[in-house]
């Protein structure tokens, strides 16, 4: 045995040493939950002994009122609580699970999602449905957190922005799209909620969709960055943050709009660009799009949030219906609106689509199933995106 | 009032309809855990009113052996469980909750690290010593996730990058700082346990670093990703797994400088090469800087995992003493050492030590309080990093 032998680690000795040691440091368990079946059904399993009753709560399960609905787990003599499901669609889902009556996540599925203040756990059934979000052995773009200059704002604020596959290599210049997220949102929802760096790459990929840049920034006015990202530290993040839809966010969009056509290899004009969102952020692309009425060829409309109010006086929101003529004029590629149909806010676009009616203006509109969700975001923008820029 | 204004979204209308939906539809409760108070106590609440027993656990309590301490809460009449703590140094803090024996996050915190396959809340006592690890509002670099292939493992792989504030803008080259995670951990453990963004940012911006690039990649082998940003999908991570520490990942070290030198305006010369790592990690760079003796003039070995094996057969690990010589004559700015004196490798760290003693190569080595934690590596990055690239 030579000497220098003692450089090289032992593998196993390390593994003992450790796995015993952060089992209980961390609480780990011999437990896999959830496991996905063959059938696409799925088992749960929790070790809970002390527990009188342990629920789960999934978004596959039929909802009571707001709250989604749930099953009582079954216990062993053991004390470990499993629940097996029926045959799952494929669909990335969201659950989580209540021990007599405390929320709480699976200590055994580390994959979380957070929206607003909330972390849920998630897992993916797959099948040709979910494929999209998936990854798959395939080029893969480039997701960078970058933070640009808003000269109207007075601050620097982060953003997400996607490149696809063979950008940071090539020449080439790309279209752009803007993607917006909803209120409670910020530059990371649709990455983390909304699976858009799966769904780009894979689209982009089969050859469905053109390779496009993303940019995904803040829709809140008054943060810098997401809650945890930003100077703020820590904080429990609010559904609601003041100055979201003033019109703030609107009247300062050219910064981001001026940091990205300055700082990426973009075709700056109106035929390669998109702006499209997810309610908050669909109420913002509507009139963005028709507060720079020459701008955007591509617009998409997520169950946008449309509401009547006479509260605010930003300039943004003057002139409505003249400027969405000026918009329709001027010409434009694709007006796409898609509202699930026990959405809170369909009757409300219902009316916004009557109201381009009225005034002659063309789009298209999709109804689906189901309400304000995820689900529909995600499967609103598979949909959207193969339309755009295919020139 | 005018007929465009049913355009203009009522964001108190909204609010209140979604607060009390999403309120109820993810568990949300009007209550602020952690509370951080200005002398640096802290107040957890969590309502639990069927709960018999609450406790928290909690990296500044004392460890009972491998295990972080506990202390039980206090219930009131509505069932809602506090704890305060002393005052508490500022540092970045983990811990979690225990319902009648069962592990549990903090359901009104929403941050958390992962670790291996355990999700652990995190806060951050601000004050001198913590600075480093906060969002302070200062020029900020860039943190990509991108994929680079790897010829000698066959696959595309992700890598995580840090760029300093100016590289997008600007035309100059960088020097590069190749930071290696520990068993267990990938691309993402240096950026959320490791708040490398952070410290970096402010290094740098207070001047006290150069600026730099950082990489961080994924040091076992057989993942293309950390779990859940891979095409393994979501699965449980475990500690160990298979390749990562038989010389491999150190044969193809040099795709990945391949990736950086190619990709990235980079000072491509060893007076601008730097290489550290935490536990396995401080091996992989032993190992990787003594196998390409002349390659980095700044090398980092945070805790790293010596240990006796004589099972491993790779040419990285052949002629230890020889290539060390080599190294120690070819020369070098910088070979730096951290150890906790609690740490199970404590021993072993001095044992190689006397080793470099006895071969006459200098070093610098520092003793910490402490043992095998992340407190200790996010303070050795900040000890070395400042030394590094200082011409």
């Amino acid at each position: 045995m030579k000497k220098s032998s003692i450089l090289i680690i032992a593998a196993l000795t390390l593994t003992m040493i450790e796995a015993t040691a952060q089992q209980s440091l961390w609480g780990g368990e011999e437990i896999i939950s959830p496991e996905i079946h063959e059938d696409h059904t799925v088992t749960f399993r929790v070790n809970a002994p002390n527990a009188s009753e342990v629920r789960i709560s999934g978004d596959w399960m039929p909802p009571e009122g707001w709250v989604p609905g749930s099953v009582p787990m079954e216990k062993d003599n053991k004390g470990r609580w499993t629940h097996t499901t029926e045959i799952l669609f494929p669909e990335l889902y969201g659950y989580s699970l209540s021990i007599d009556g405390f929320r709480t996540l699976d200590p055994n599925n580390a994959f979380v999602s957070r929206d607003i203040a909330t972390l849920t756990n998630i897992f993916i059934i797959e099948g040709t449905e979910s494929d999209l979000y998936r990854v798959n052995d395939i080029p893969h773009g480039s997701v960078s957190r970058r933070w640009y200059n808003s000269p109207g704002l007075e601050k620097e604020r982060r953003i997400t922005i996607y490149t696809p596959p063979g950008y940071e290599s090539g020449n080439e210049a790309y279209p752009v799209l803007y993607l917006l997220h909803g209120a409670g949102g910020d530059e990371e929802a649709w990455i983390s909620l909304g699976r858009s760096t799966q769904i780009m790459d894979n689209l982009i990929s089969s050859g469905k969709s053109k390779p496009m840049i993303v940019v995904m920034p803040n829709g809140n006015v008054s943060q810098k960055a997401a809650p945890g990202e930003g100077t703020r530290g820590f904080y429990k993040p609010a559904f609601m943050v003041p100055g979201t839809m003033d019109g703030t966010f609107e009247e300062t969009f050219t910064d981001i709009m001026s940091f990205v056509e300055t700082n990426y290899r973009v075709k700056a004009e109106k035929s390669f660009r998109a702006i499209a969102g997810l309610s908050m952020g669909g109420f913002h692309s509507l009139h963005i799009s028709r507060y720079h009425p020459n701008t955007f060829d591509f617009v998409g409309l997520f169950s946008p949030a449309i509401l009547p109010n006479t509260n605010v006086s930003s300039k943004v929101y003057q002139e409505v219906d003249e400027t969405l003529r000026m918009q329709m004029e001027n010409g434009y590629n694709l007006y796409w609106i898609g509202i699930g149909k026990t959405d809170f806010l369909y009757k409300n676009v219902v009316g916004y689509k009557e109201k381009l009616d009225a005034i002659g203006m063309p789009y298209t509109f999709i109804e689906s199933e189901g309400g304000h969700i995820w689900k529909n975001w995600r499967n609103y923008l598979s949909e959207f995106v193969p339309q755009l820029f295919q020139y």
